[in-house]
């Protein structure tokens, strides 16, 4: 899962609390880059994806936004050169917890300073600096990856013309800081997670099971999981007399998932960028949301929500969205009748292409 | 926090699956018994609380209901005969997986019967044959205990002239299922928990504090945690370096609520009690829903749902209130717009107070 590309920073990179020496940034693209180095979309992901947004040439595996970005998608890569960096922290190429700390010749842990999104958004400007673009054409992410982007556009303002941002928000909200904290403690609280010390073949595996299942849980919507599983039974079974076997598809289906994840993730990292999510408030940029708005330079912005999106509520996208009008000449926000919640832009293709090929054609 | 009355049947007890030998069944009473015996109001719980809805001359504490009962309060003791029972399964008096099995002199554990919600009703018939009482006035519950009313006024029509069923449902869907499971998950993983056999000093405490900390982001509902929280941060203690420390106030209110519950709750109660409700699917009797509303004989219902419970959401109860119509001369139904989520009844008690005083007045 590696990203394909990779470079190593001859120095010291500055975190918000922090400093990184040498670390390696990950990345892969598509398309080519135009004579005039202007048309760049670079996308930050969410909390759990590696930078294979798509196939390629190099690696021909599905990416994660298979149906939106490729040659005739809506982000045309027969137009735009795209660029999707794998996230500092995350444990897909990029410097993290899991990556060995030059100094010390031992793995990061715990002692990898504390991770922030702008962290990451700045990470995405090293990645620019390296392809020796400087200024992209659109920053975008979803999610996580959409509260990178803001905090790229609020930070280097200079270095992005356009900006979307998806299912994402300015903040996080007690409730979904709660489910954070919730699934890092589920984490923590299994004895295999060691306080991080975990050797790399034996991981937390209990803990990270259990905090992928809350992931689910909150990613989706509970009516699409009505449509989806009602109230059928496990049926590849008999039923069984243990008074807490698995009853419900429901149950069955989120083991299944969760099995999945867990051989590919790392915990600490995990923890680390599911923490940056919390910490992630852009009025630290100026006192107020207007304020640290104002330092948003793009020309055109996208903002996109989802009805039944309960971890990142459409409502803060609106309030997002708002709150760039003042500032961007042209702010697009888009309500989505979606019904998977806030997963939907990975899945609702229907739904989301038109709105996506609009705004890259306009 | 055992309720003040026990019985012990002289016999036994017939679950829905399975036999239990002269179990006990707990309850506590307010106000005067009529010389008709016709003016009880029999009251089921939710999954946690005891039957202490209310203080009383034997035990002044204040009740999970202070303010719903006693004398001049909407459910007026000065009138009506209030008996509320601790659910078959609970570890508050009734007989449950915490208990001793008289077959073996040892507690239950895993060999407690499945418990299913018509078990729950068939012990609040037992409570009620063991007083005299041929049919209550009204049988009420909330959350579990709305399931539970339910279930007594199908399996047991002549035994309710009223039926009142707050933030509850005819069944469980798959979003609540999920949660649930994965909180019987959380308690099941925890090393300490030993299939069950954990000694009574050393209960699965990690496991239960999670499963709690996860109940209570679903009780409450996220517009709320914003207007109690915001993004406060912990001010007790110096911001911390660890990068896993506890930086919000909605963190720290969570550990400590969850302390308090994990003293007083059995594990394995806790378990059968969580499963009952996913269990619990009110077309079992009948094959649809409409044949199954169709048992009840009660002359009056009130179902009350809020705008903000996600756990049970409104239109549950708007299903239930639809359905009971057909049957039923006299249904009222109440959408509140609280914003403490499925918790409400317990706590907005501006809202809840006078469509119940409504109701009991008339």
């Amino acid at each position: 899962m590696s990203a394909l590309r990779q470079f190593t920073l001859d120095g010291s990179f500055a975190m918000k609390r922090g400093t990184l020496q040498r670390p390696t940034f990950a990345y892969e693209t598509w398309g080519q880059l135009n004579t005039e180095r202007s048309n760049t979309v670079l996308v930050f992901t969410g909390l759990s994806p590696s930078a294979h947004i798509a196939s390629s040439e190099d690696d021909p595996a599905n990416g994660w936004w298979e149906d939106m970005v490729g040659p005739d998608k809506p982000i045309d890569t027969g137009r735009y050169f795209v660029v999707c960096v794998n996230s500092l922290g995350s444990c897909f190429g990029s410097t993290g917890p899991a990556s060995i700390d030059p100094a010390t010749g031992e793995r990061y842990r715990l002692h990898f300073p504390v991770l922030h999104v702008e962290d990451i958004a700045a990470g995405g400007a090293e990645v620019l600096d390296h392809l020796g673009i400087q200024q992209a054409d659109t920053v975008l992410g979803a999610s996580m990856g959409g509260m990178t982007a803001l905090a790229f556009a609020m930070l280097h303002p200079e270095r992005a013309r356009q900006l979307v941002a998806i299912s994402s928000s300015a903040r996080s909200l007690p409730f979904s800081i709660a489910i954070r904290s919730l699934q890092r403690e589920m984490i923590r609280r299994d004895t295999a997670w060691q306080n991080g010390n975990y050797p790399p073949d034996a991981p937390p595996v209990t803990g990270m099971q259990l905090a992928r299942k809350l992931g689910m849980i909150t990613y989706r919507s509970a009516d699409e999981w009505a449509e989806r599983f009602g109230r059928e039974r496990v049926t590849d079974r008999p039923p069984v007399d243990h008074p807490f076997g698995m009853d419900f598809e429901v149950e069955s289906y989120l083991e299944a998932h969760a099995a999945k994840f867990v051989g590919s993730f790392d915990a600490n990292c995990y923890l680390y960028l599911s923490r940056a999510m919390d910490l992630f408030d852009a009025t630290d940029h100026g006192g107020s949301l207007e304020q640290a708005l104002s330092r948003v330079q793009v020309k055109r912005a996208m903002i996109i929500g989802v009805d039944t999106d309960f971890l990142f509520p459409v409502e803060q996208q609106e309030e997002l969205a708002i709150g760039l009008q003042k500032q961007v000449a042209e702010v697009v926000f888009h309500r989505l009748a979606s019904i998977q919640g806030h997963d939907s832009f990975l899945v609702d293709m229907d739904r989301f292409r038109p709105v996506m090929a609009r705004f890259f054609s306009g």
